[in-house]
């Protein structure tokens, strides 16, 4: 059955109202739309744990820069609607511009701690966009449980930190990156690389295993960031960071030996921007 | 009959959401305690139309700055909750600062617009500082309509930007100023002006008054505002600022014949920072 399409808020209350009227748990899906393999492993999840699924699929244009590729990014509405059938979800919340941001719209939500350095350095204005507008759609449609990716592991700590700051009644469900056979993560900028630059692209992952399974017993793992840094740089990828957190508050690491740590990096391949991360 | 007092967010919550159980309509009226008269004509308001009504009562430190009066701000909940007994009021939500703003708290809510310029200049952090606390007690509590008081009218703008923006599912309603019969505006810090002042005090409305009255029709209500402005320094008050602006939009103002226009005052009598507004 063709999800429902919903393209205003009070739609969408309207819509959520009526399902917990009888009683009904409610799952959000948020996205960018693409839907890939990763984007089902969340439709999955909320299908597991909810009564209902809602999809959202919104281009949000205030996480991307300007010199971003806001335009290019792959949108097909048909294909994502036609894949979100086959998964059983409910409904697909897929705003417009203007719905998410009418005329005179101005406000911005900042999340402080995790949504310091590293992403955050290299972009921006990305997680004050992020927070702003996954706080919107949580409040439009206050699901029981919301599903990001591990992909994105820095926006995940940030919408975490976003909706205990803000109470929101929703509680945020991390879930495990989903890969191709060789280990490079799934993303829908994924389909911007070249031929080549596909086949070179799993060495980001394949170096985030090796160096994750040795740095807890260096002696000297900034050298070892280091080396892995300038390694890829001789593989043809031009590293915007490498770096380790720790991976509940994305504090910078104070105990390399004990605390939870996460791995992560960003690097372009040619024109295109790839991110990973891994535990450590 | 003595109102519930709640503590905690989900505590809220669950009270909330009784009601909402049994089909009730809901009414908050956000304050910060020291309950005067104009608190009061909140309650009724919101009595008149919710079926049950809420009052919060909590004195915001992320809206005042180091230098202001956050310490000695009046507080009396036991009086506070004798008044809120007597006008029928359901419950109370006096959260600690540490409910609201728990360890590690780092979101920020900016609303631009009607934030900018007047009271948001002299007071940089104030409407940021209100934003994100009006924002997290209605996600708490999710009322129908909130209640806030045109004597803080800038506020006022703020928080039904915020509501339009973040599409919260809130109505705000406006209440008039209430008044002593001297005309001066209703404020727990009223409480704070000597006798010599407080009898000084109400020259500041008159003055409003008198000035609303002929600035449609000046030729240069900019000089009137300036002799205005003297005018009360010589009545001993320190003016901080005295400017009209668009009563919905909160910009400066176009158009002196057609717009709807609101006059506002900010000036010190003594310690004693009083502000008031009037309609053009």
């Amino acid at each position: 059955m063709q999800p429902e399409t919903i393209r205003s808020v009070p739609e969408l209350r309207r819509d959520v109202a009526a399902w917990r009227g009888k009683g009904l748990s409610v799952g959000m899906v948020p996205t960018m739309g693409a839907l890939h393999r990763g984007h089902e492993a969340l439709v999955q999840a909320a299908k597991a744990q909810s009564d209902r699924v809602l999809v959202t699929l919104f281009v949000n244009p205030a996480q991307f820069a300007p010199n971003e590729d806001f335009a290019a990014y792959p949108r097909d509405e048909e294909a994502d609607l036609e894949k979100l059938a086959k998964l059983g979800v409910d409904a697909l919340f897929a705003p417009s511009v203007e719905e998410m941001y009418p005329r005179g719209f101005d406000t911005t939500i900042s999340v402080g701690g995790p949504s310091q350095g590293v992403e955050g350095e290299f972009r921006p204005h990305f997680f004050a966009g992020v927070a702003t507008v996954v706080a919107k759609l949580l409040i439009a449609g206050l699901p029981d449980r919301a599903f990001f990716g591990e992909k994105d592991f820095q926006q995940l700590l940030v919408v975490k930190k976003l909706v205990r700051d803000l109470a929101l009644p929703t509680e945020i469900v991390g879930c495990p990156t989903v890969r191709e056979m060789d280990g490079l993560a799934l993303s829908s900028r994924n389909a911007y690389l070249s031929k080549e630059e596909r086949a070179r692209a799993p060495k980001l992952y394949a170096m985030l295993r090796a160096l994750s399974g040795r740095l807890r017993r260096s002696a000297t793992p900034g050298v070892d960031l280091d080396e892995a840094k300038r390694a890829l740089g001789r593989t043809g990828f031009s590293v915007e960071y490498l770096e380790a957190r720790n991976a509940e508050t994305f504090a910078t690491v104070a105990d390399w030996k004990n605390e939870p740590l996460r791995l992560l990096v960003a690097a372009r391949l040619g024109k295109t921007r790839l991110i990973d991360n891994i535990a450590i």
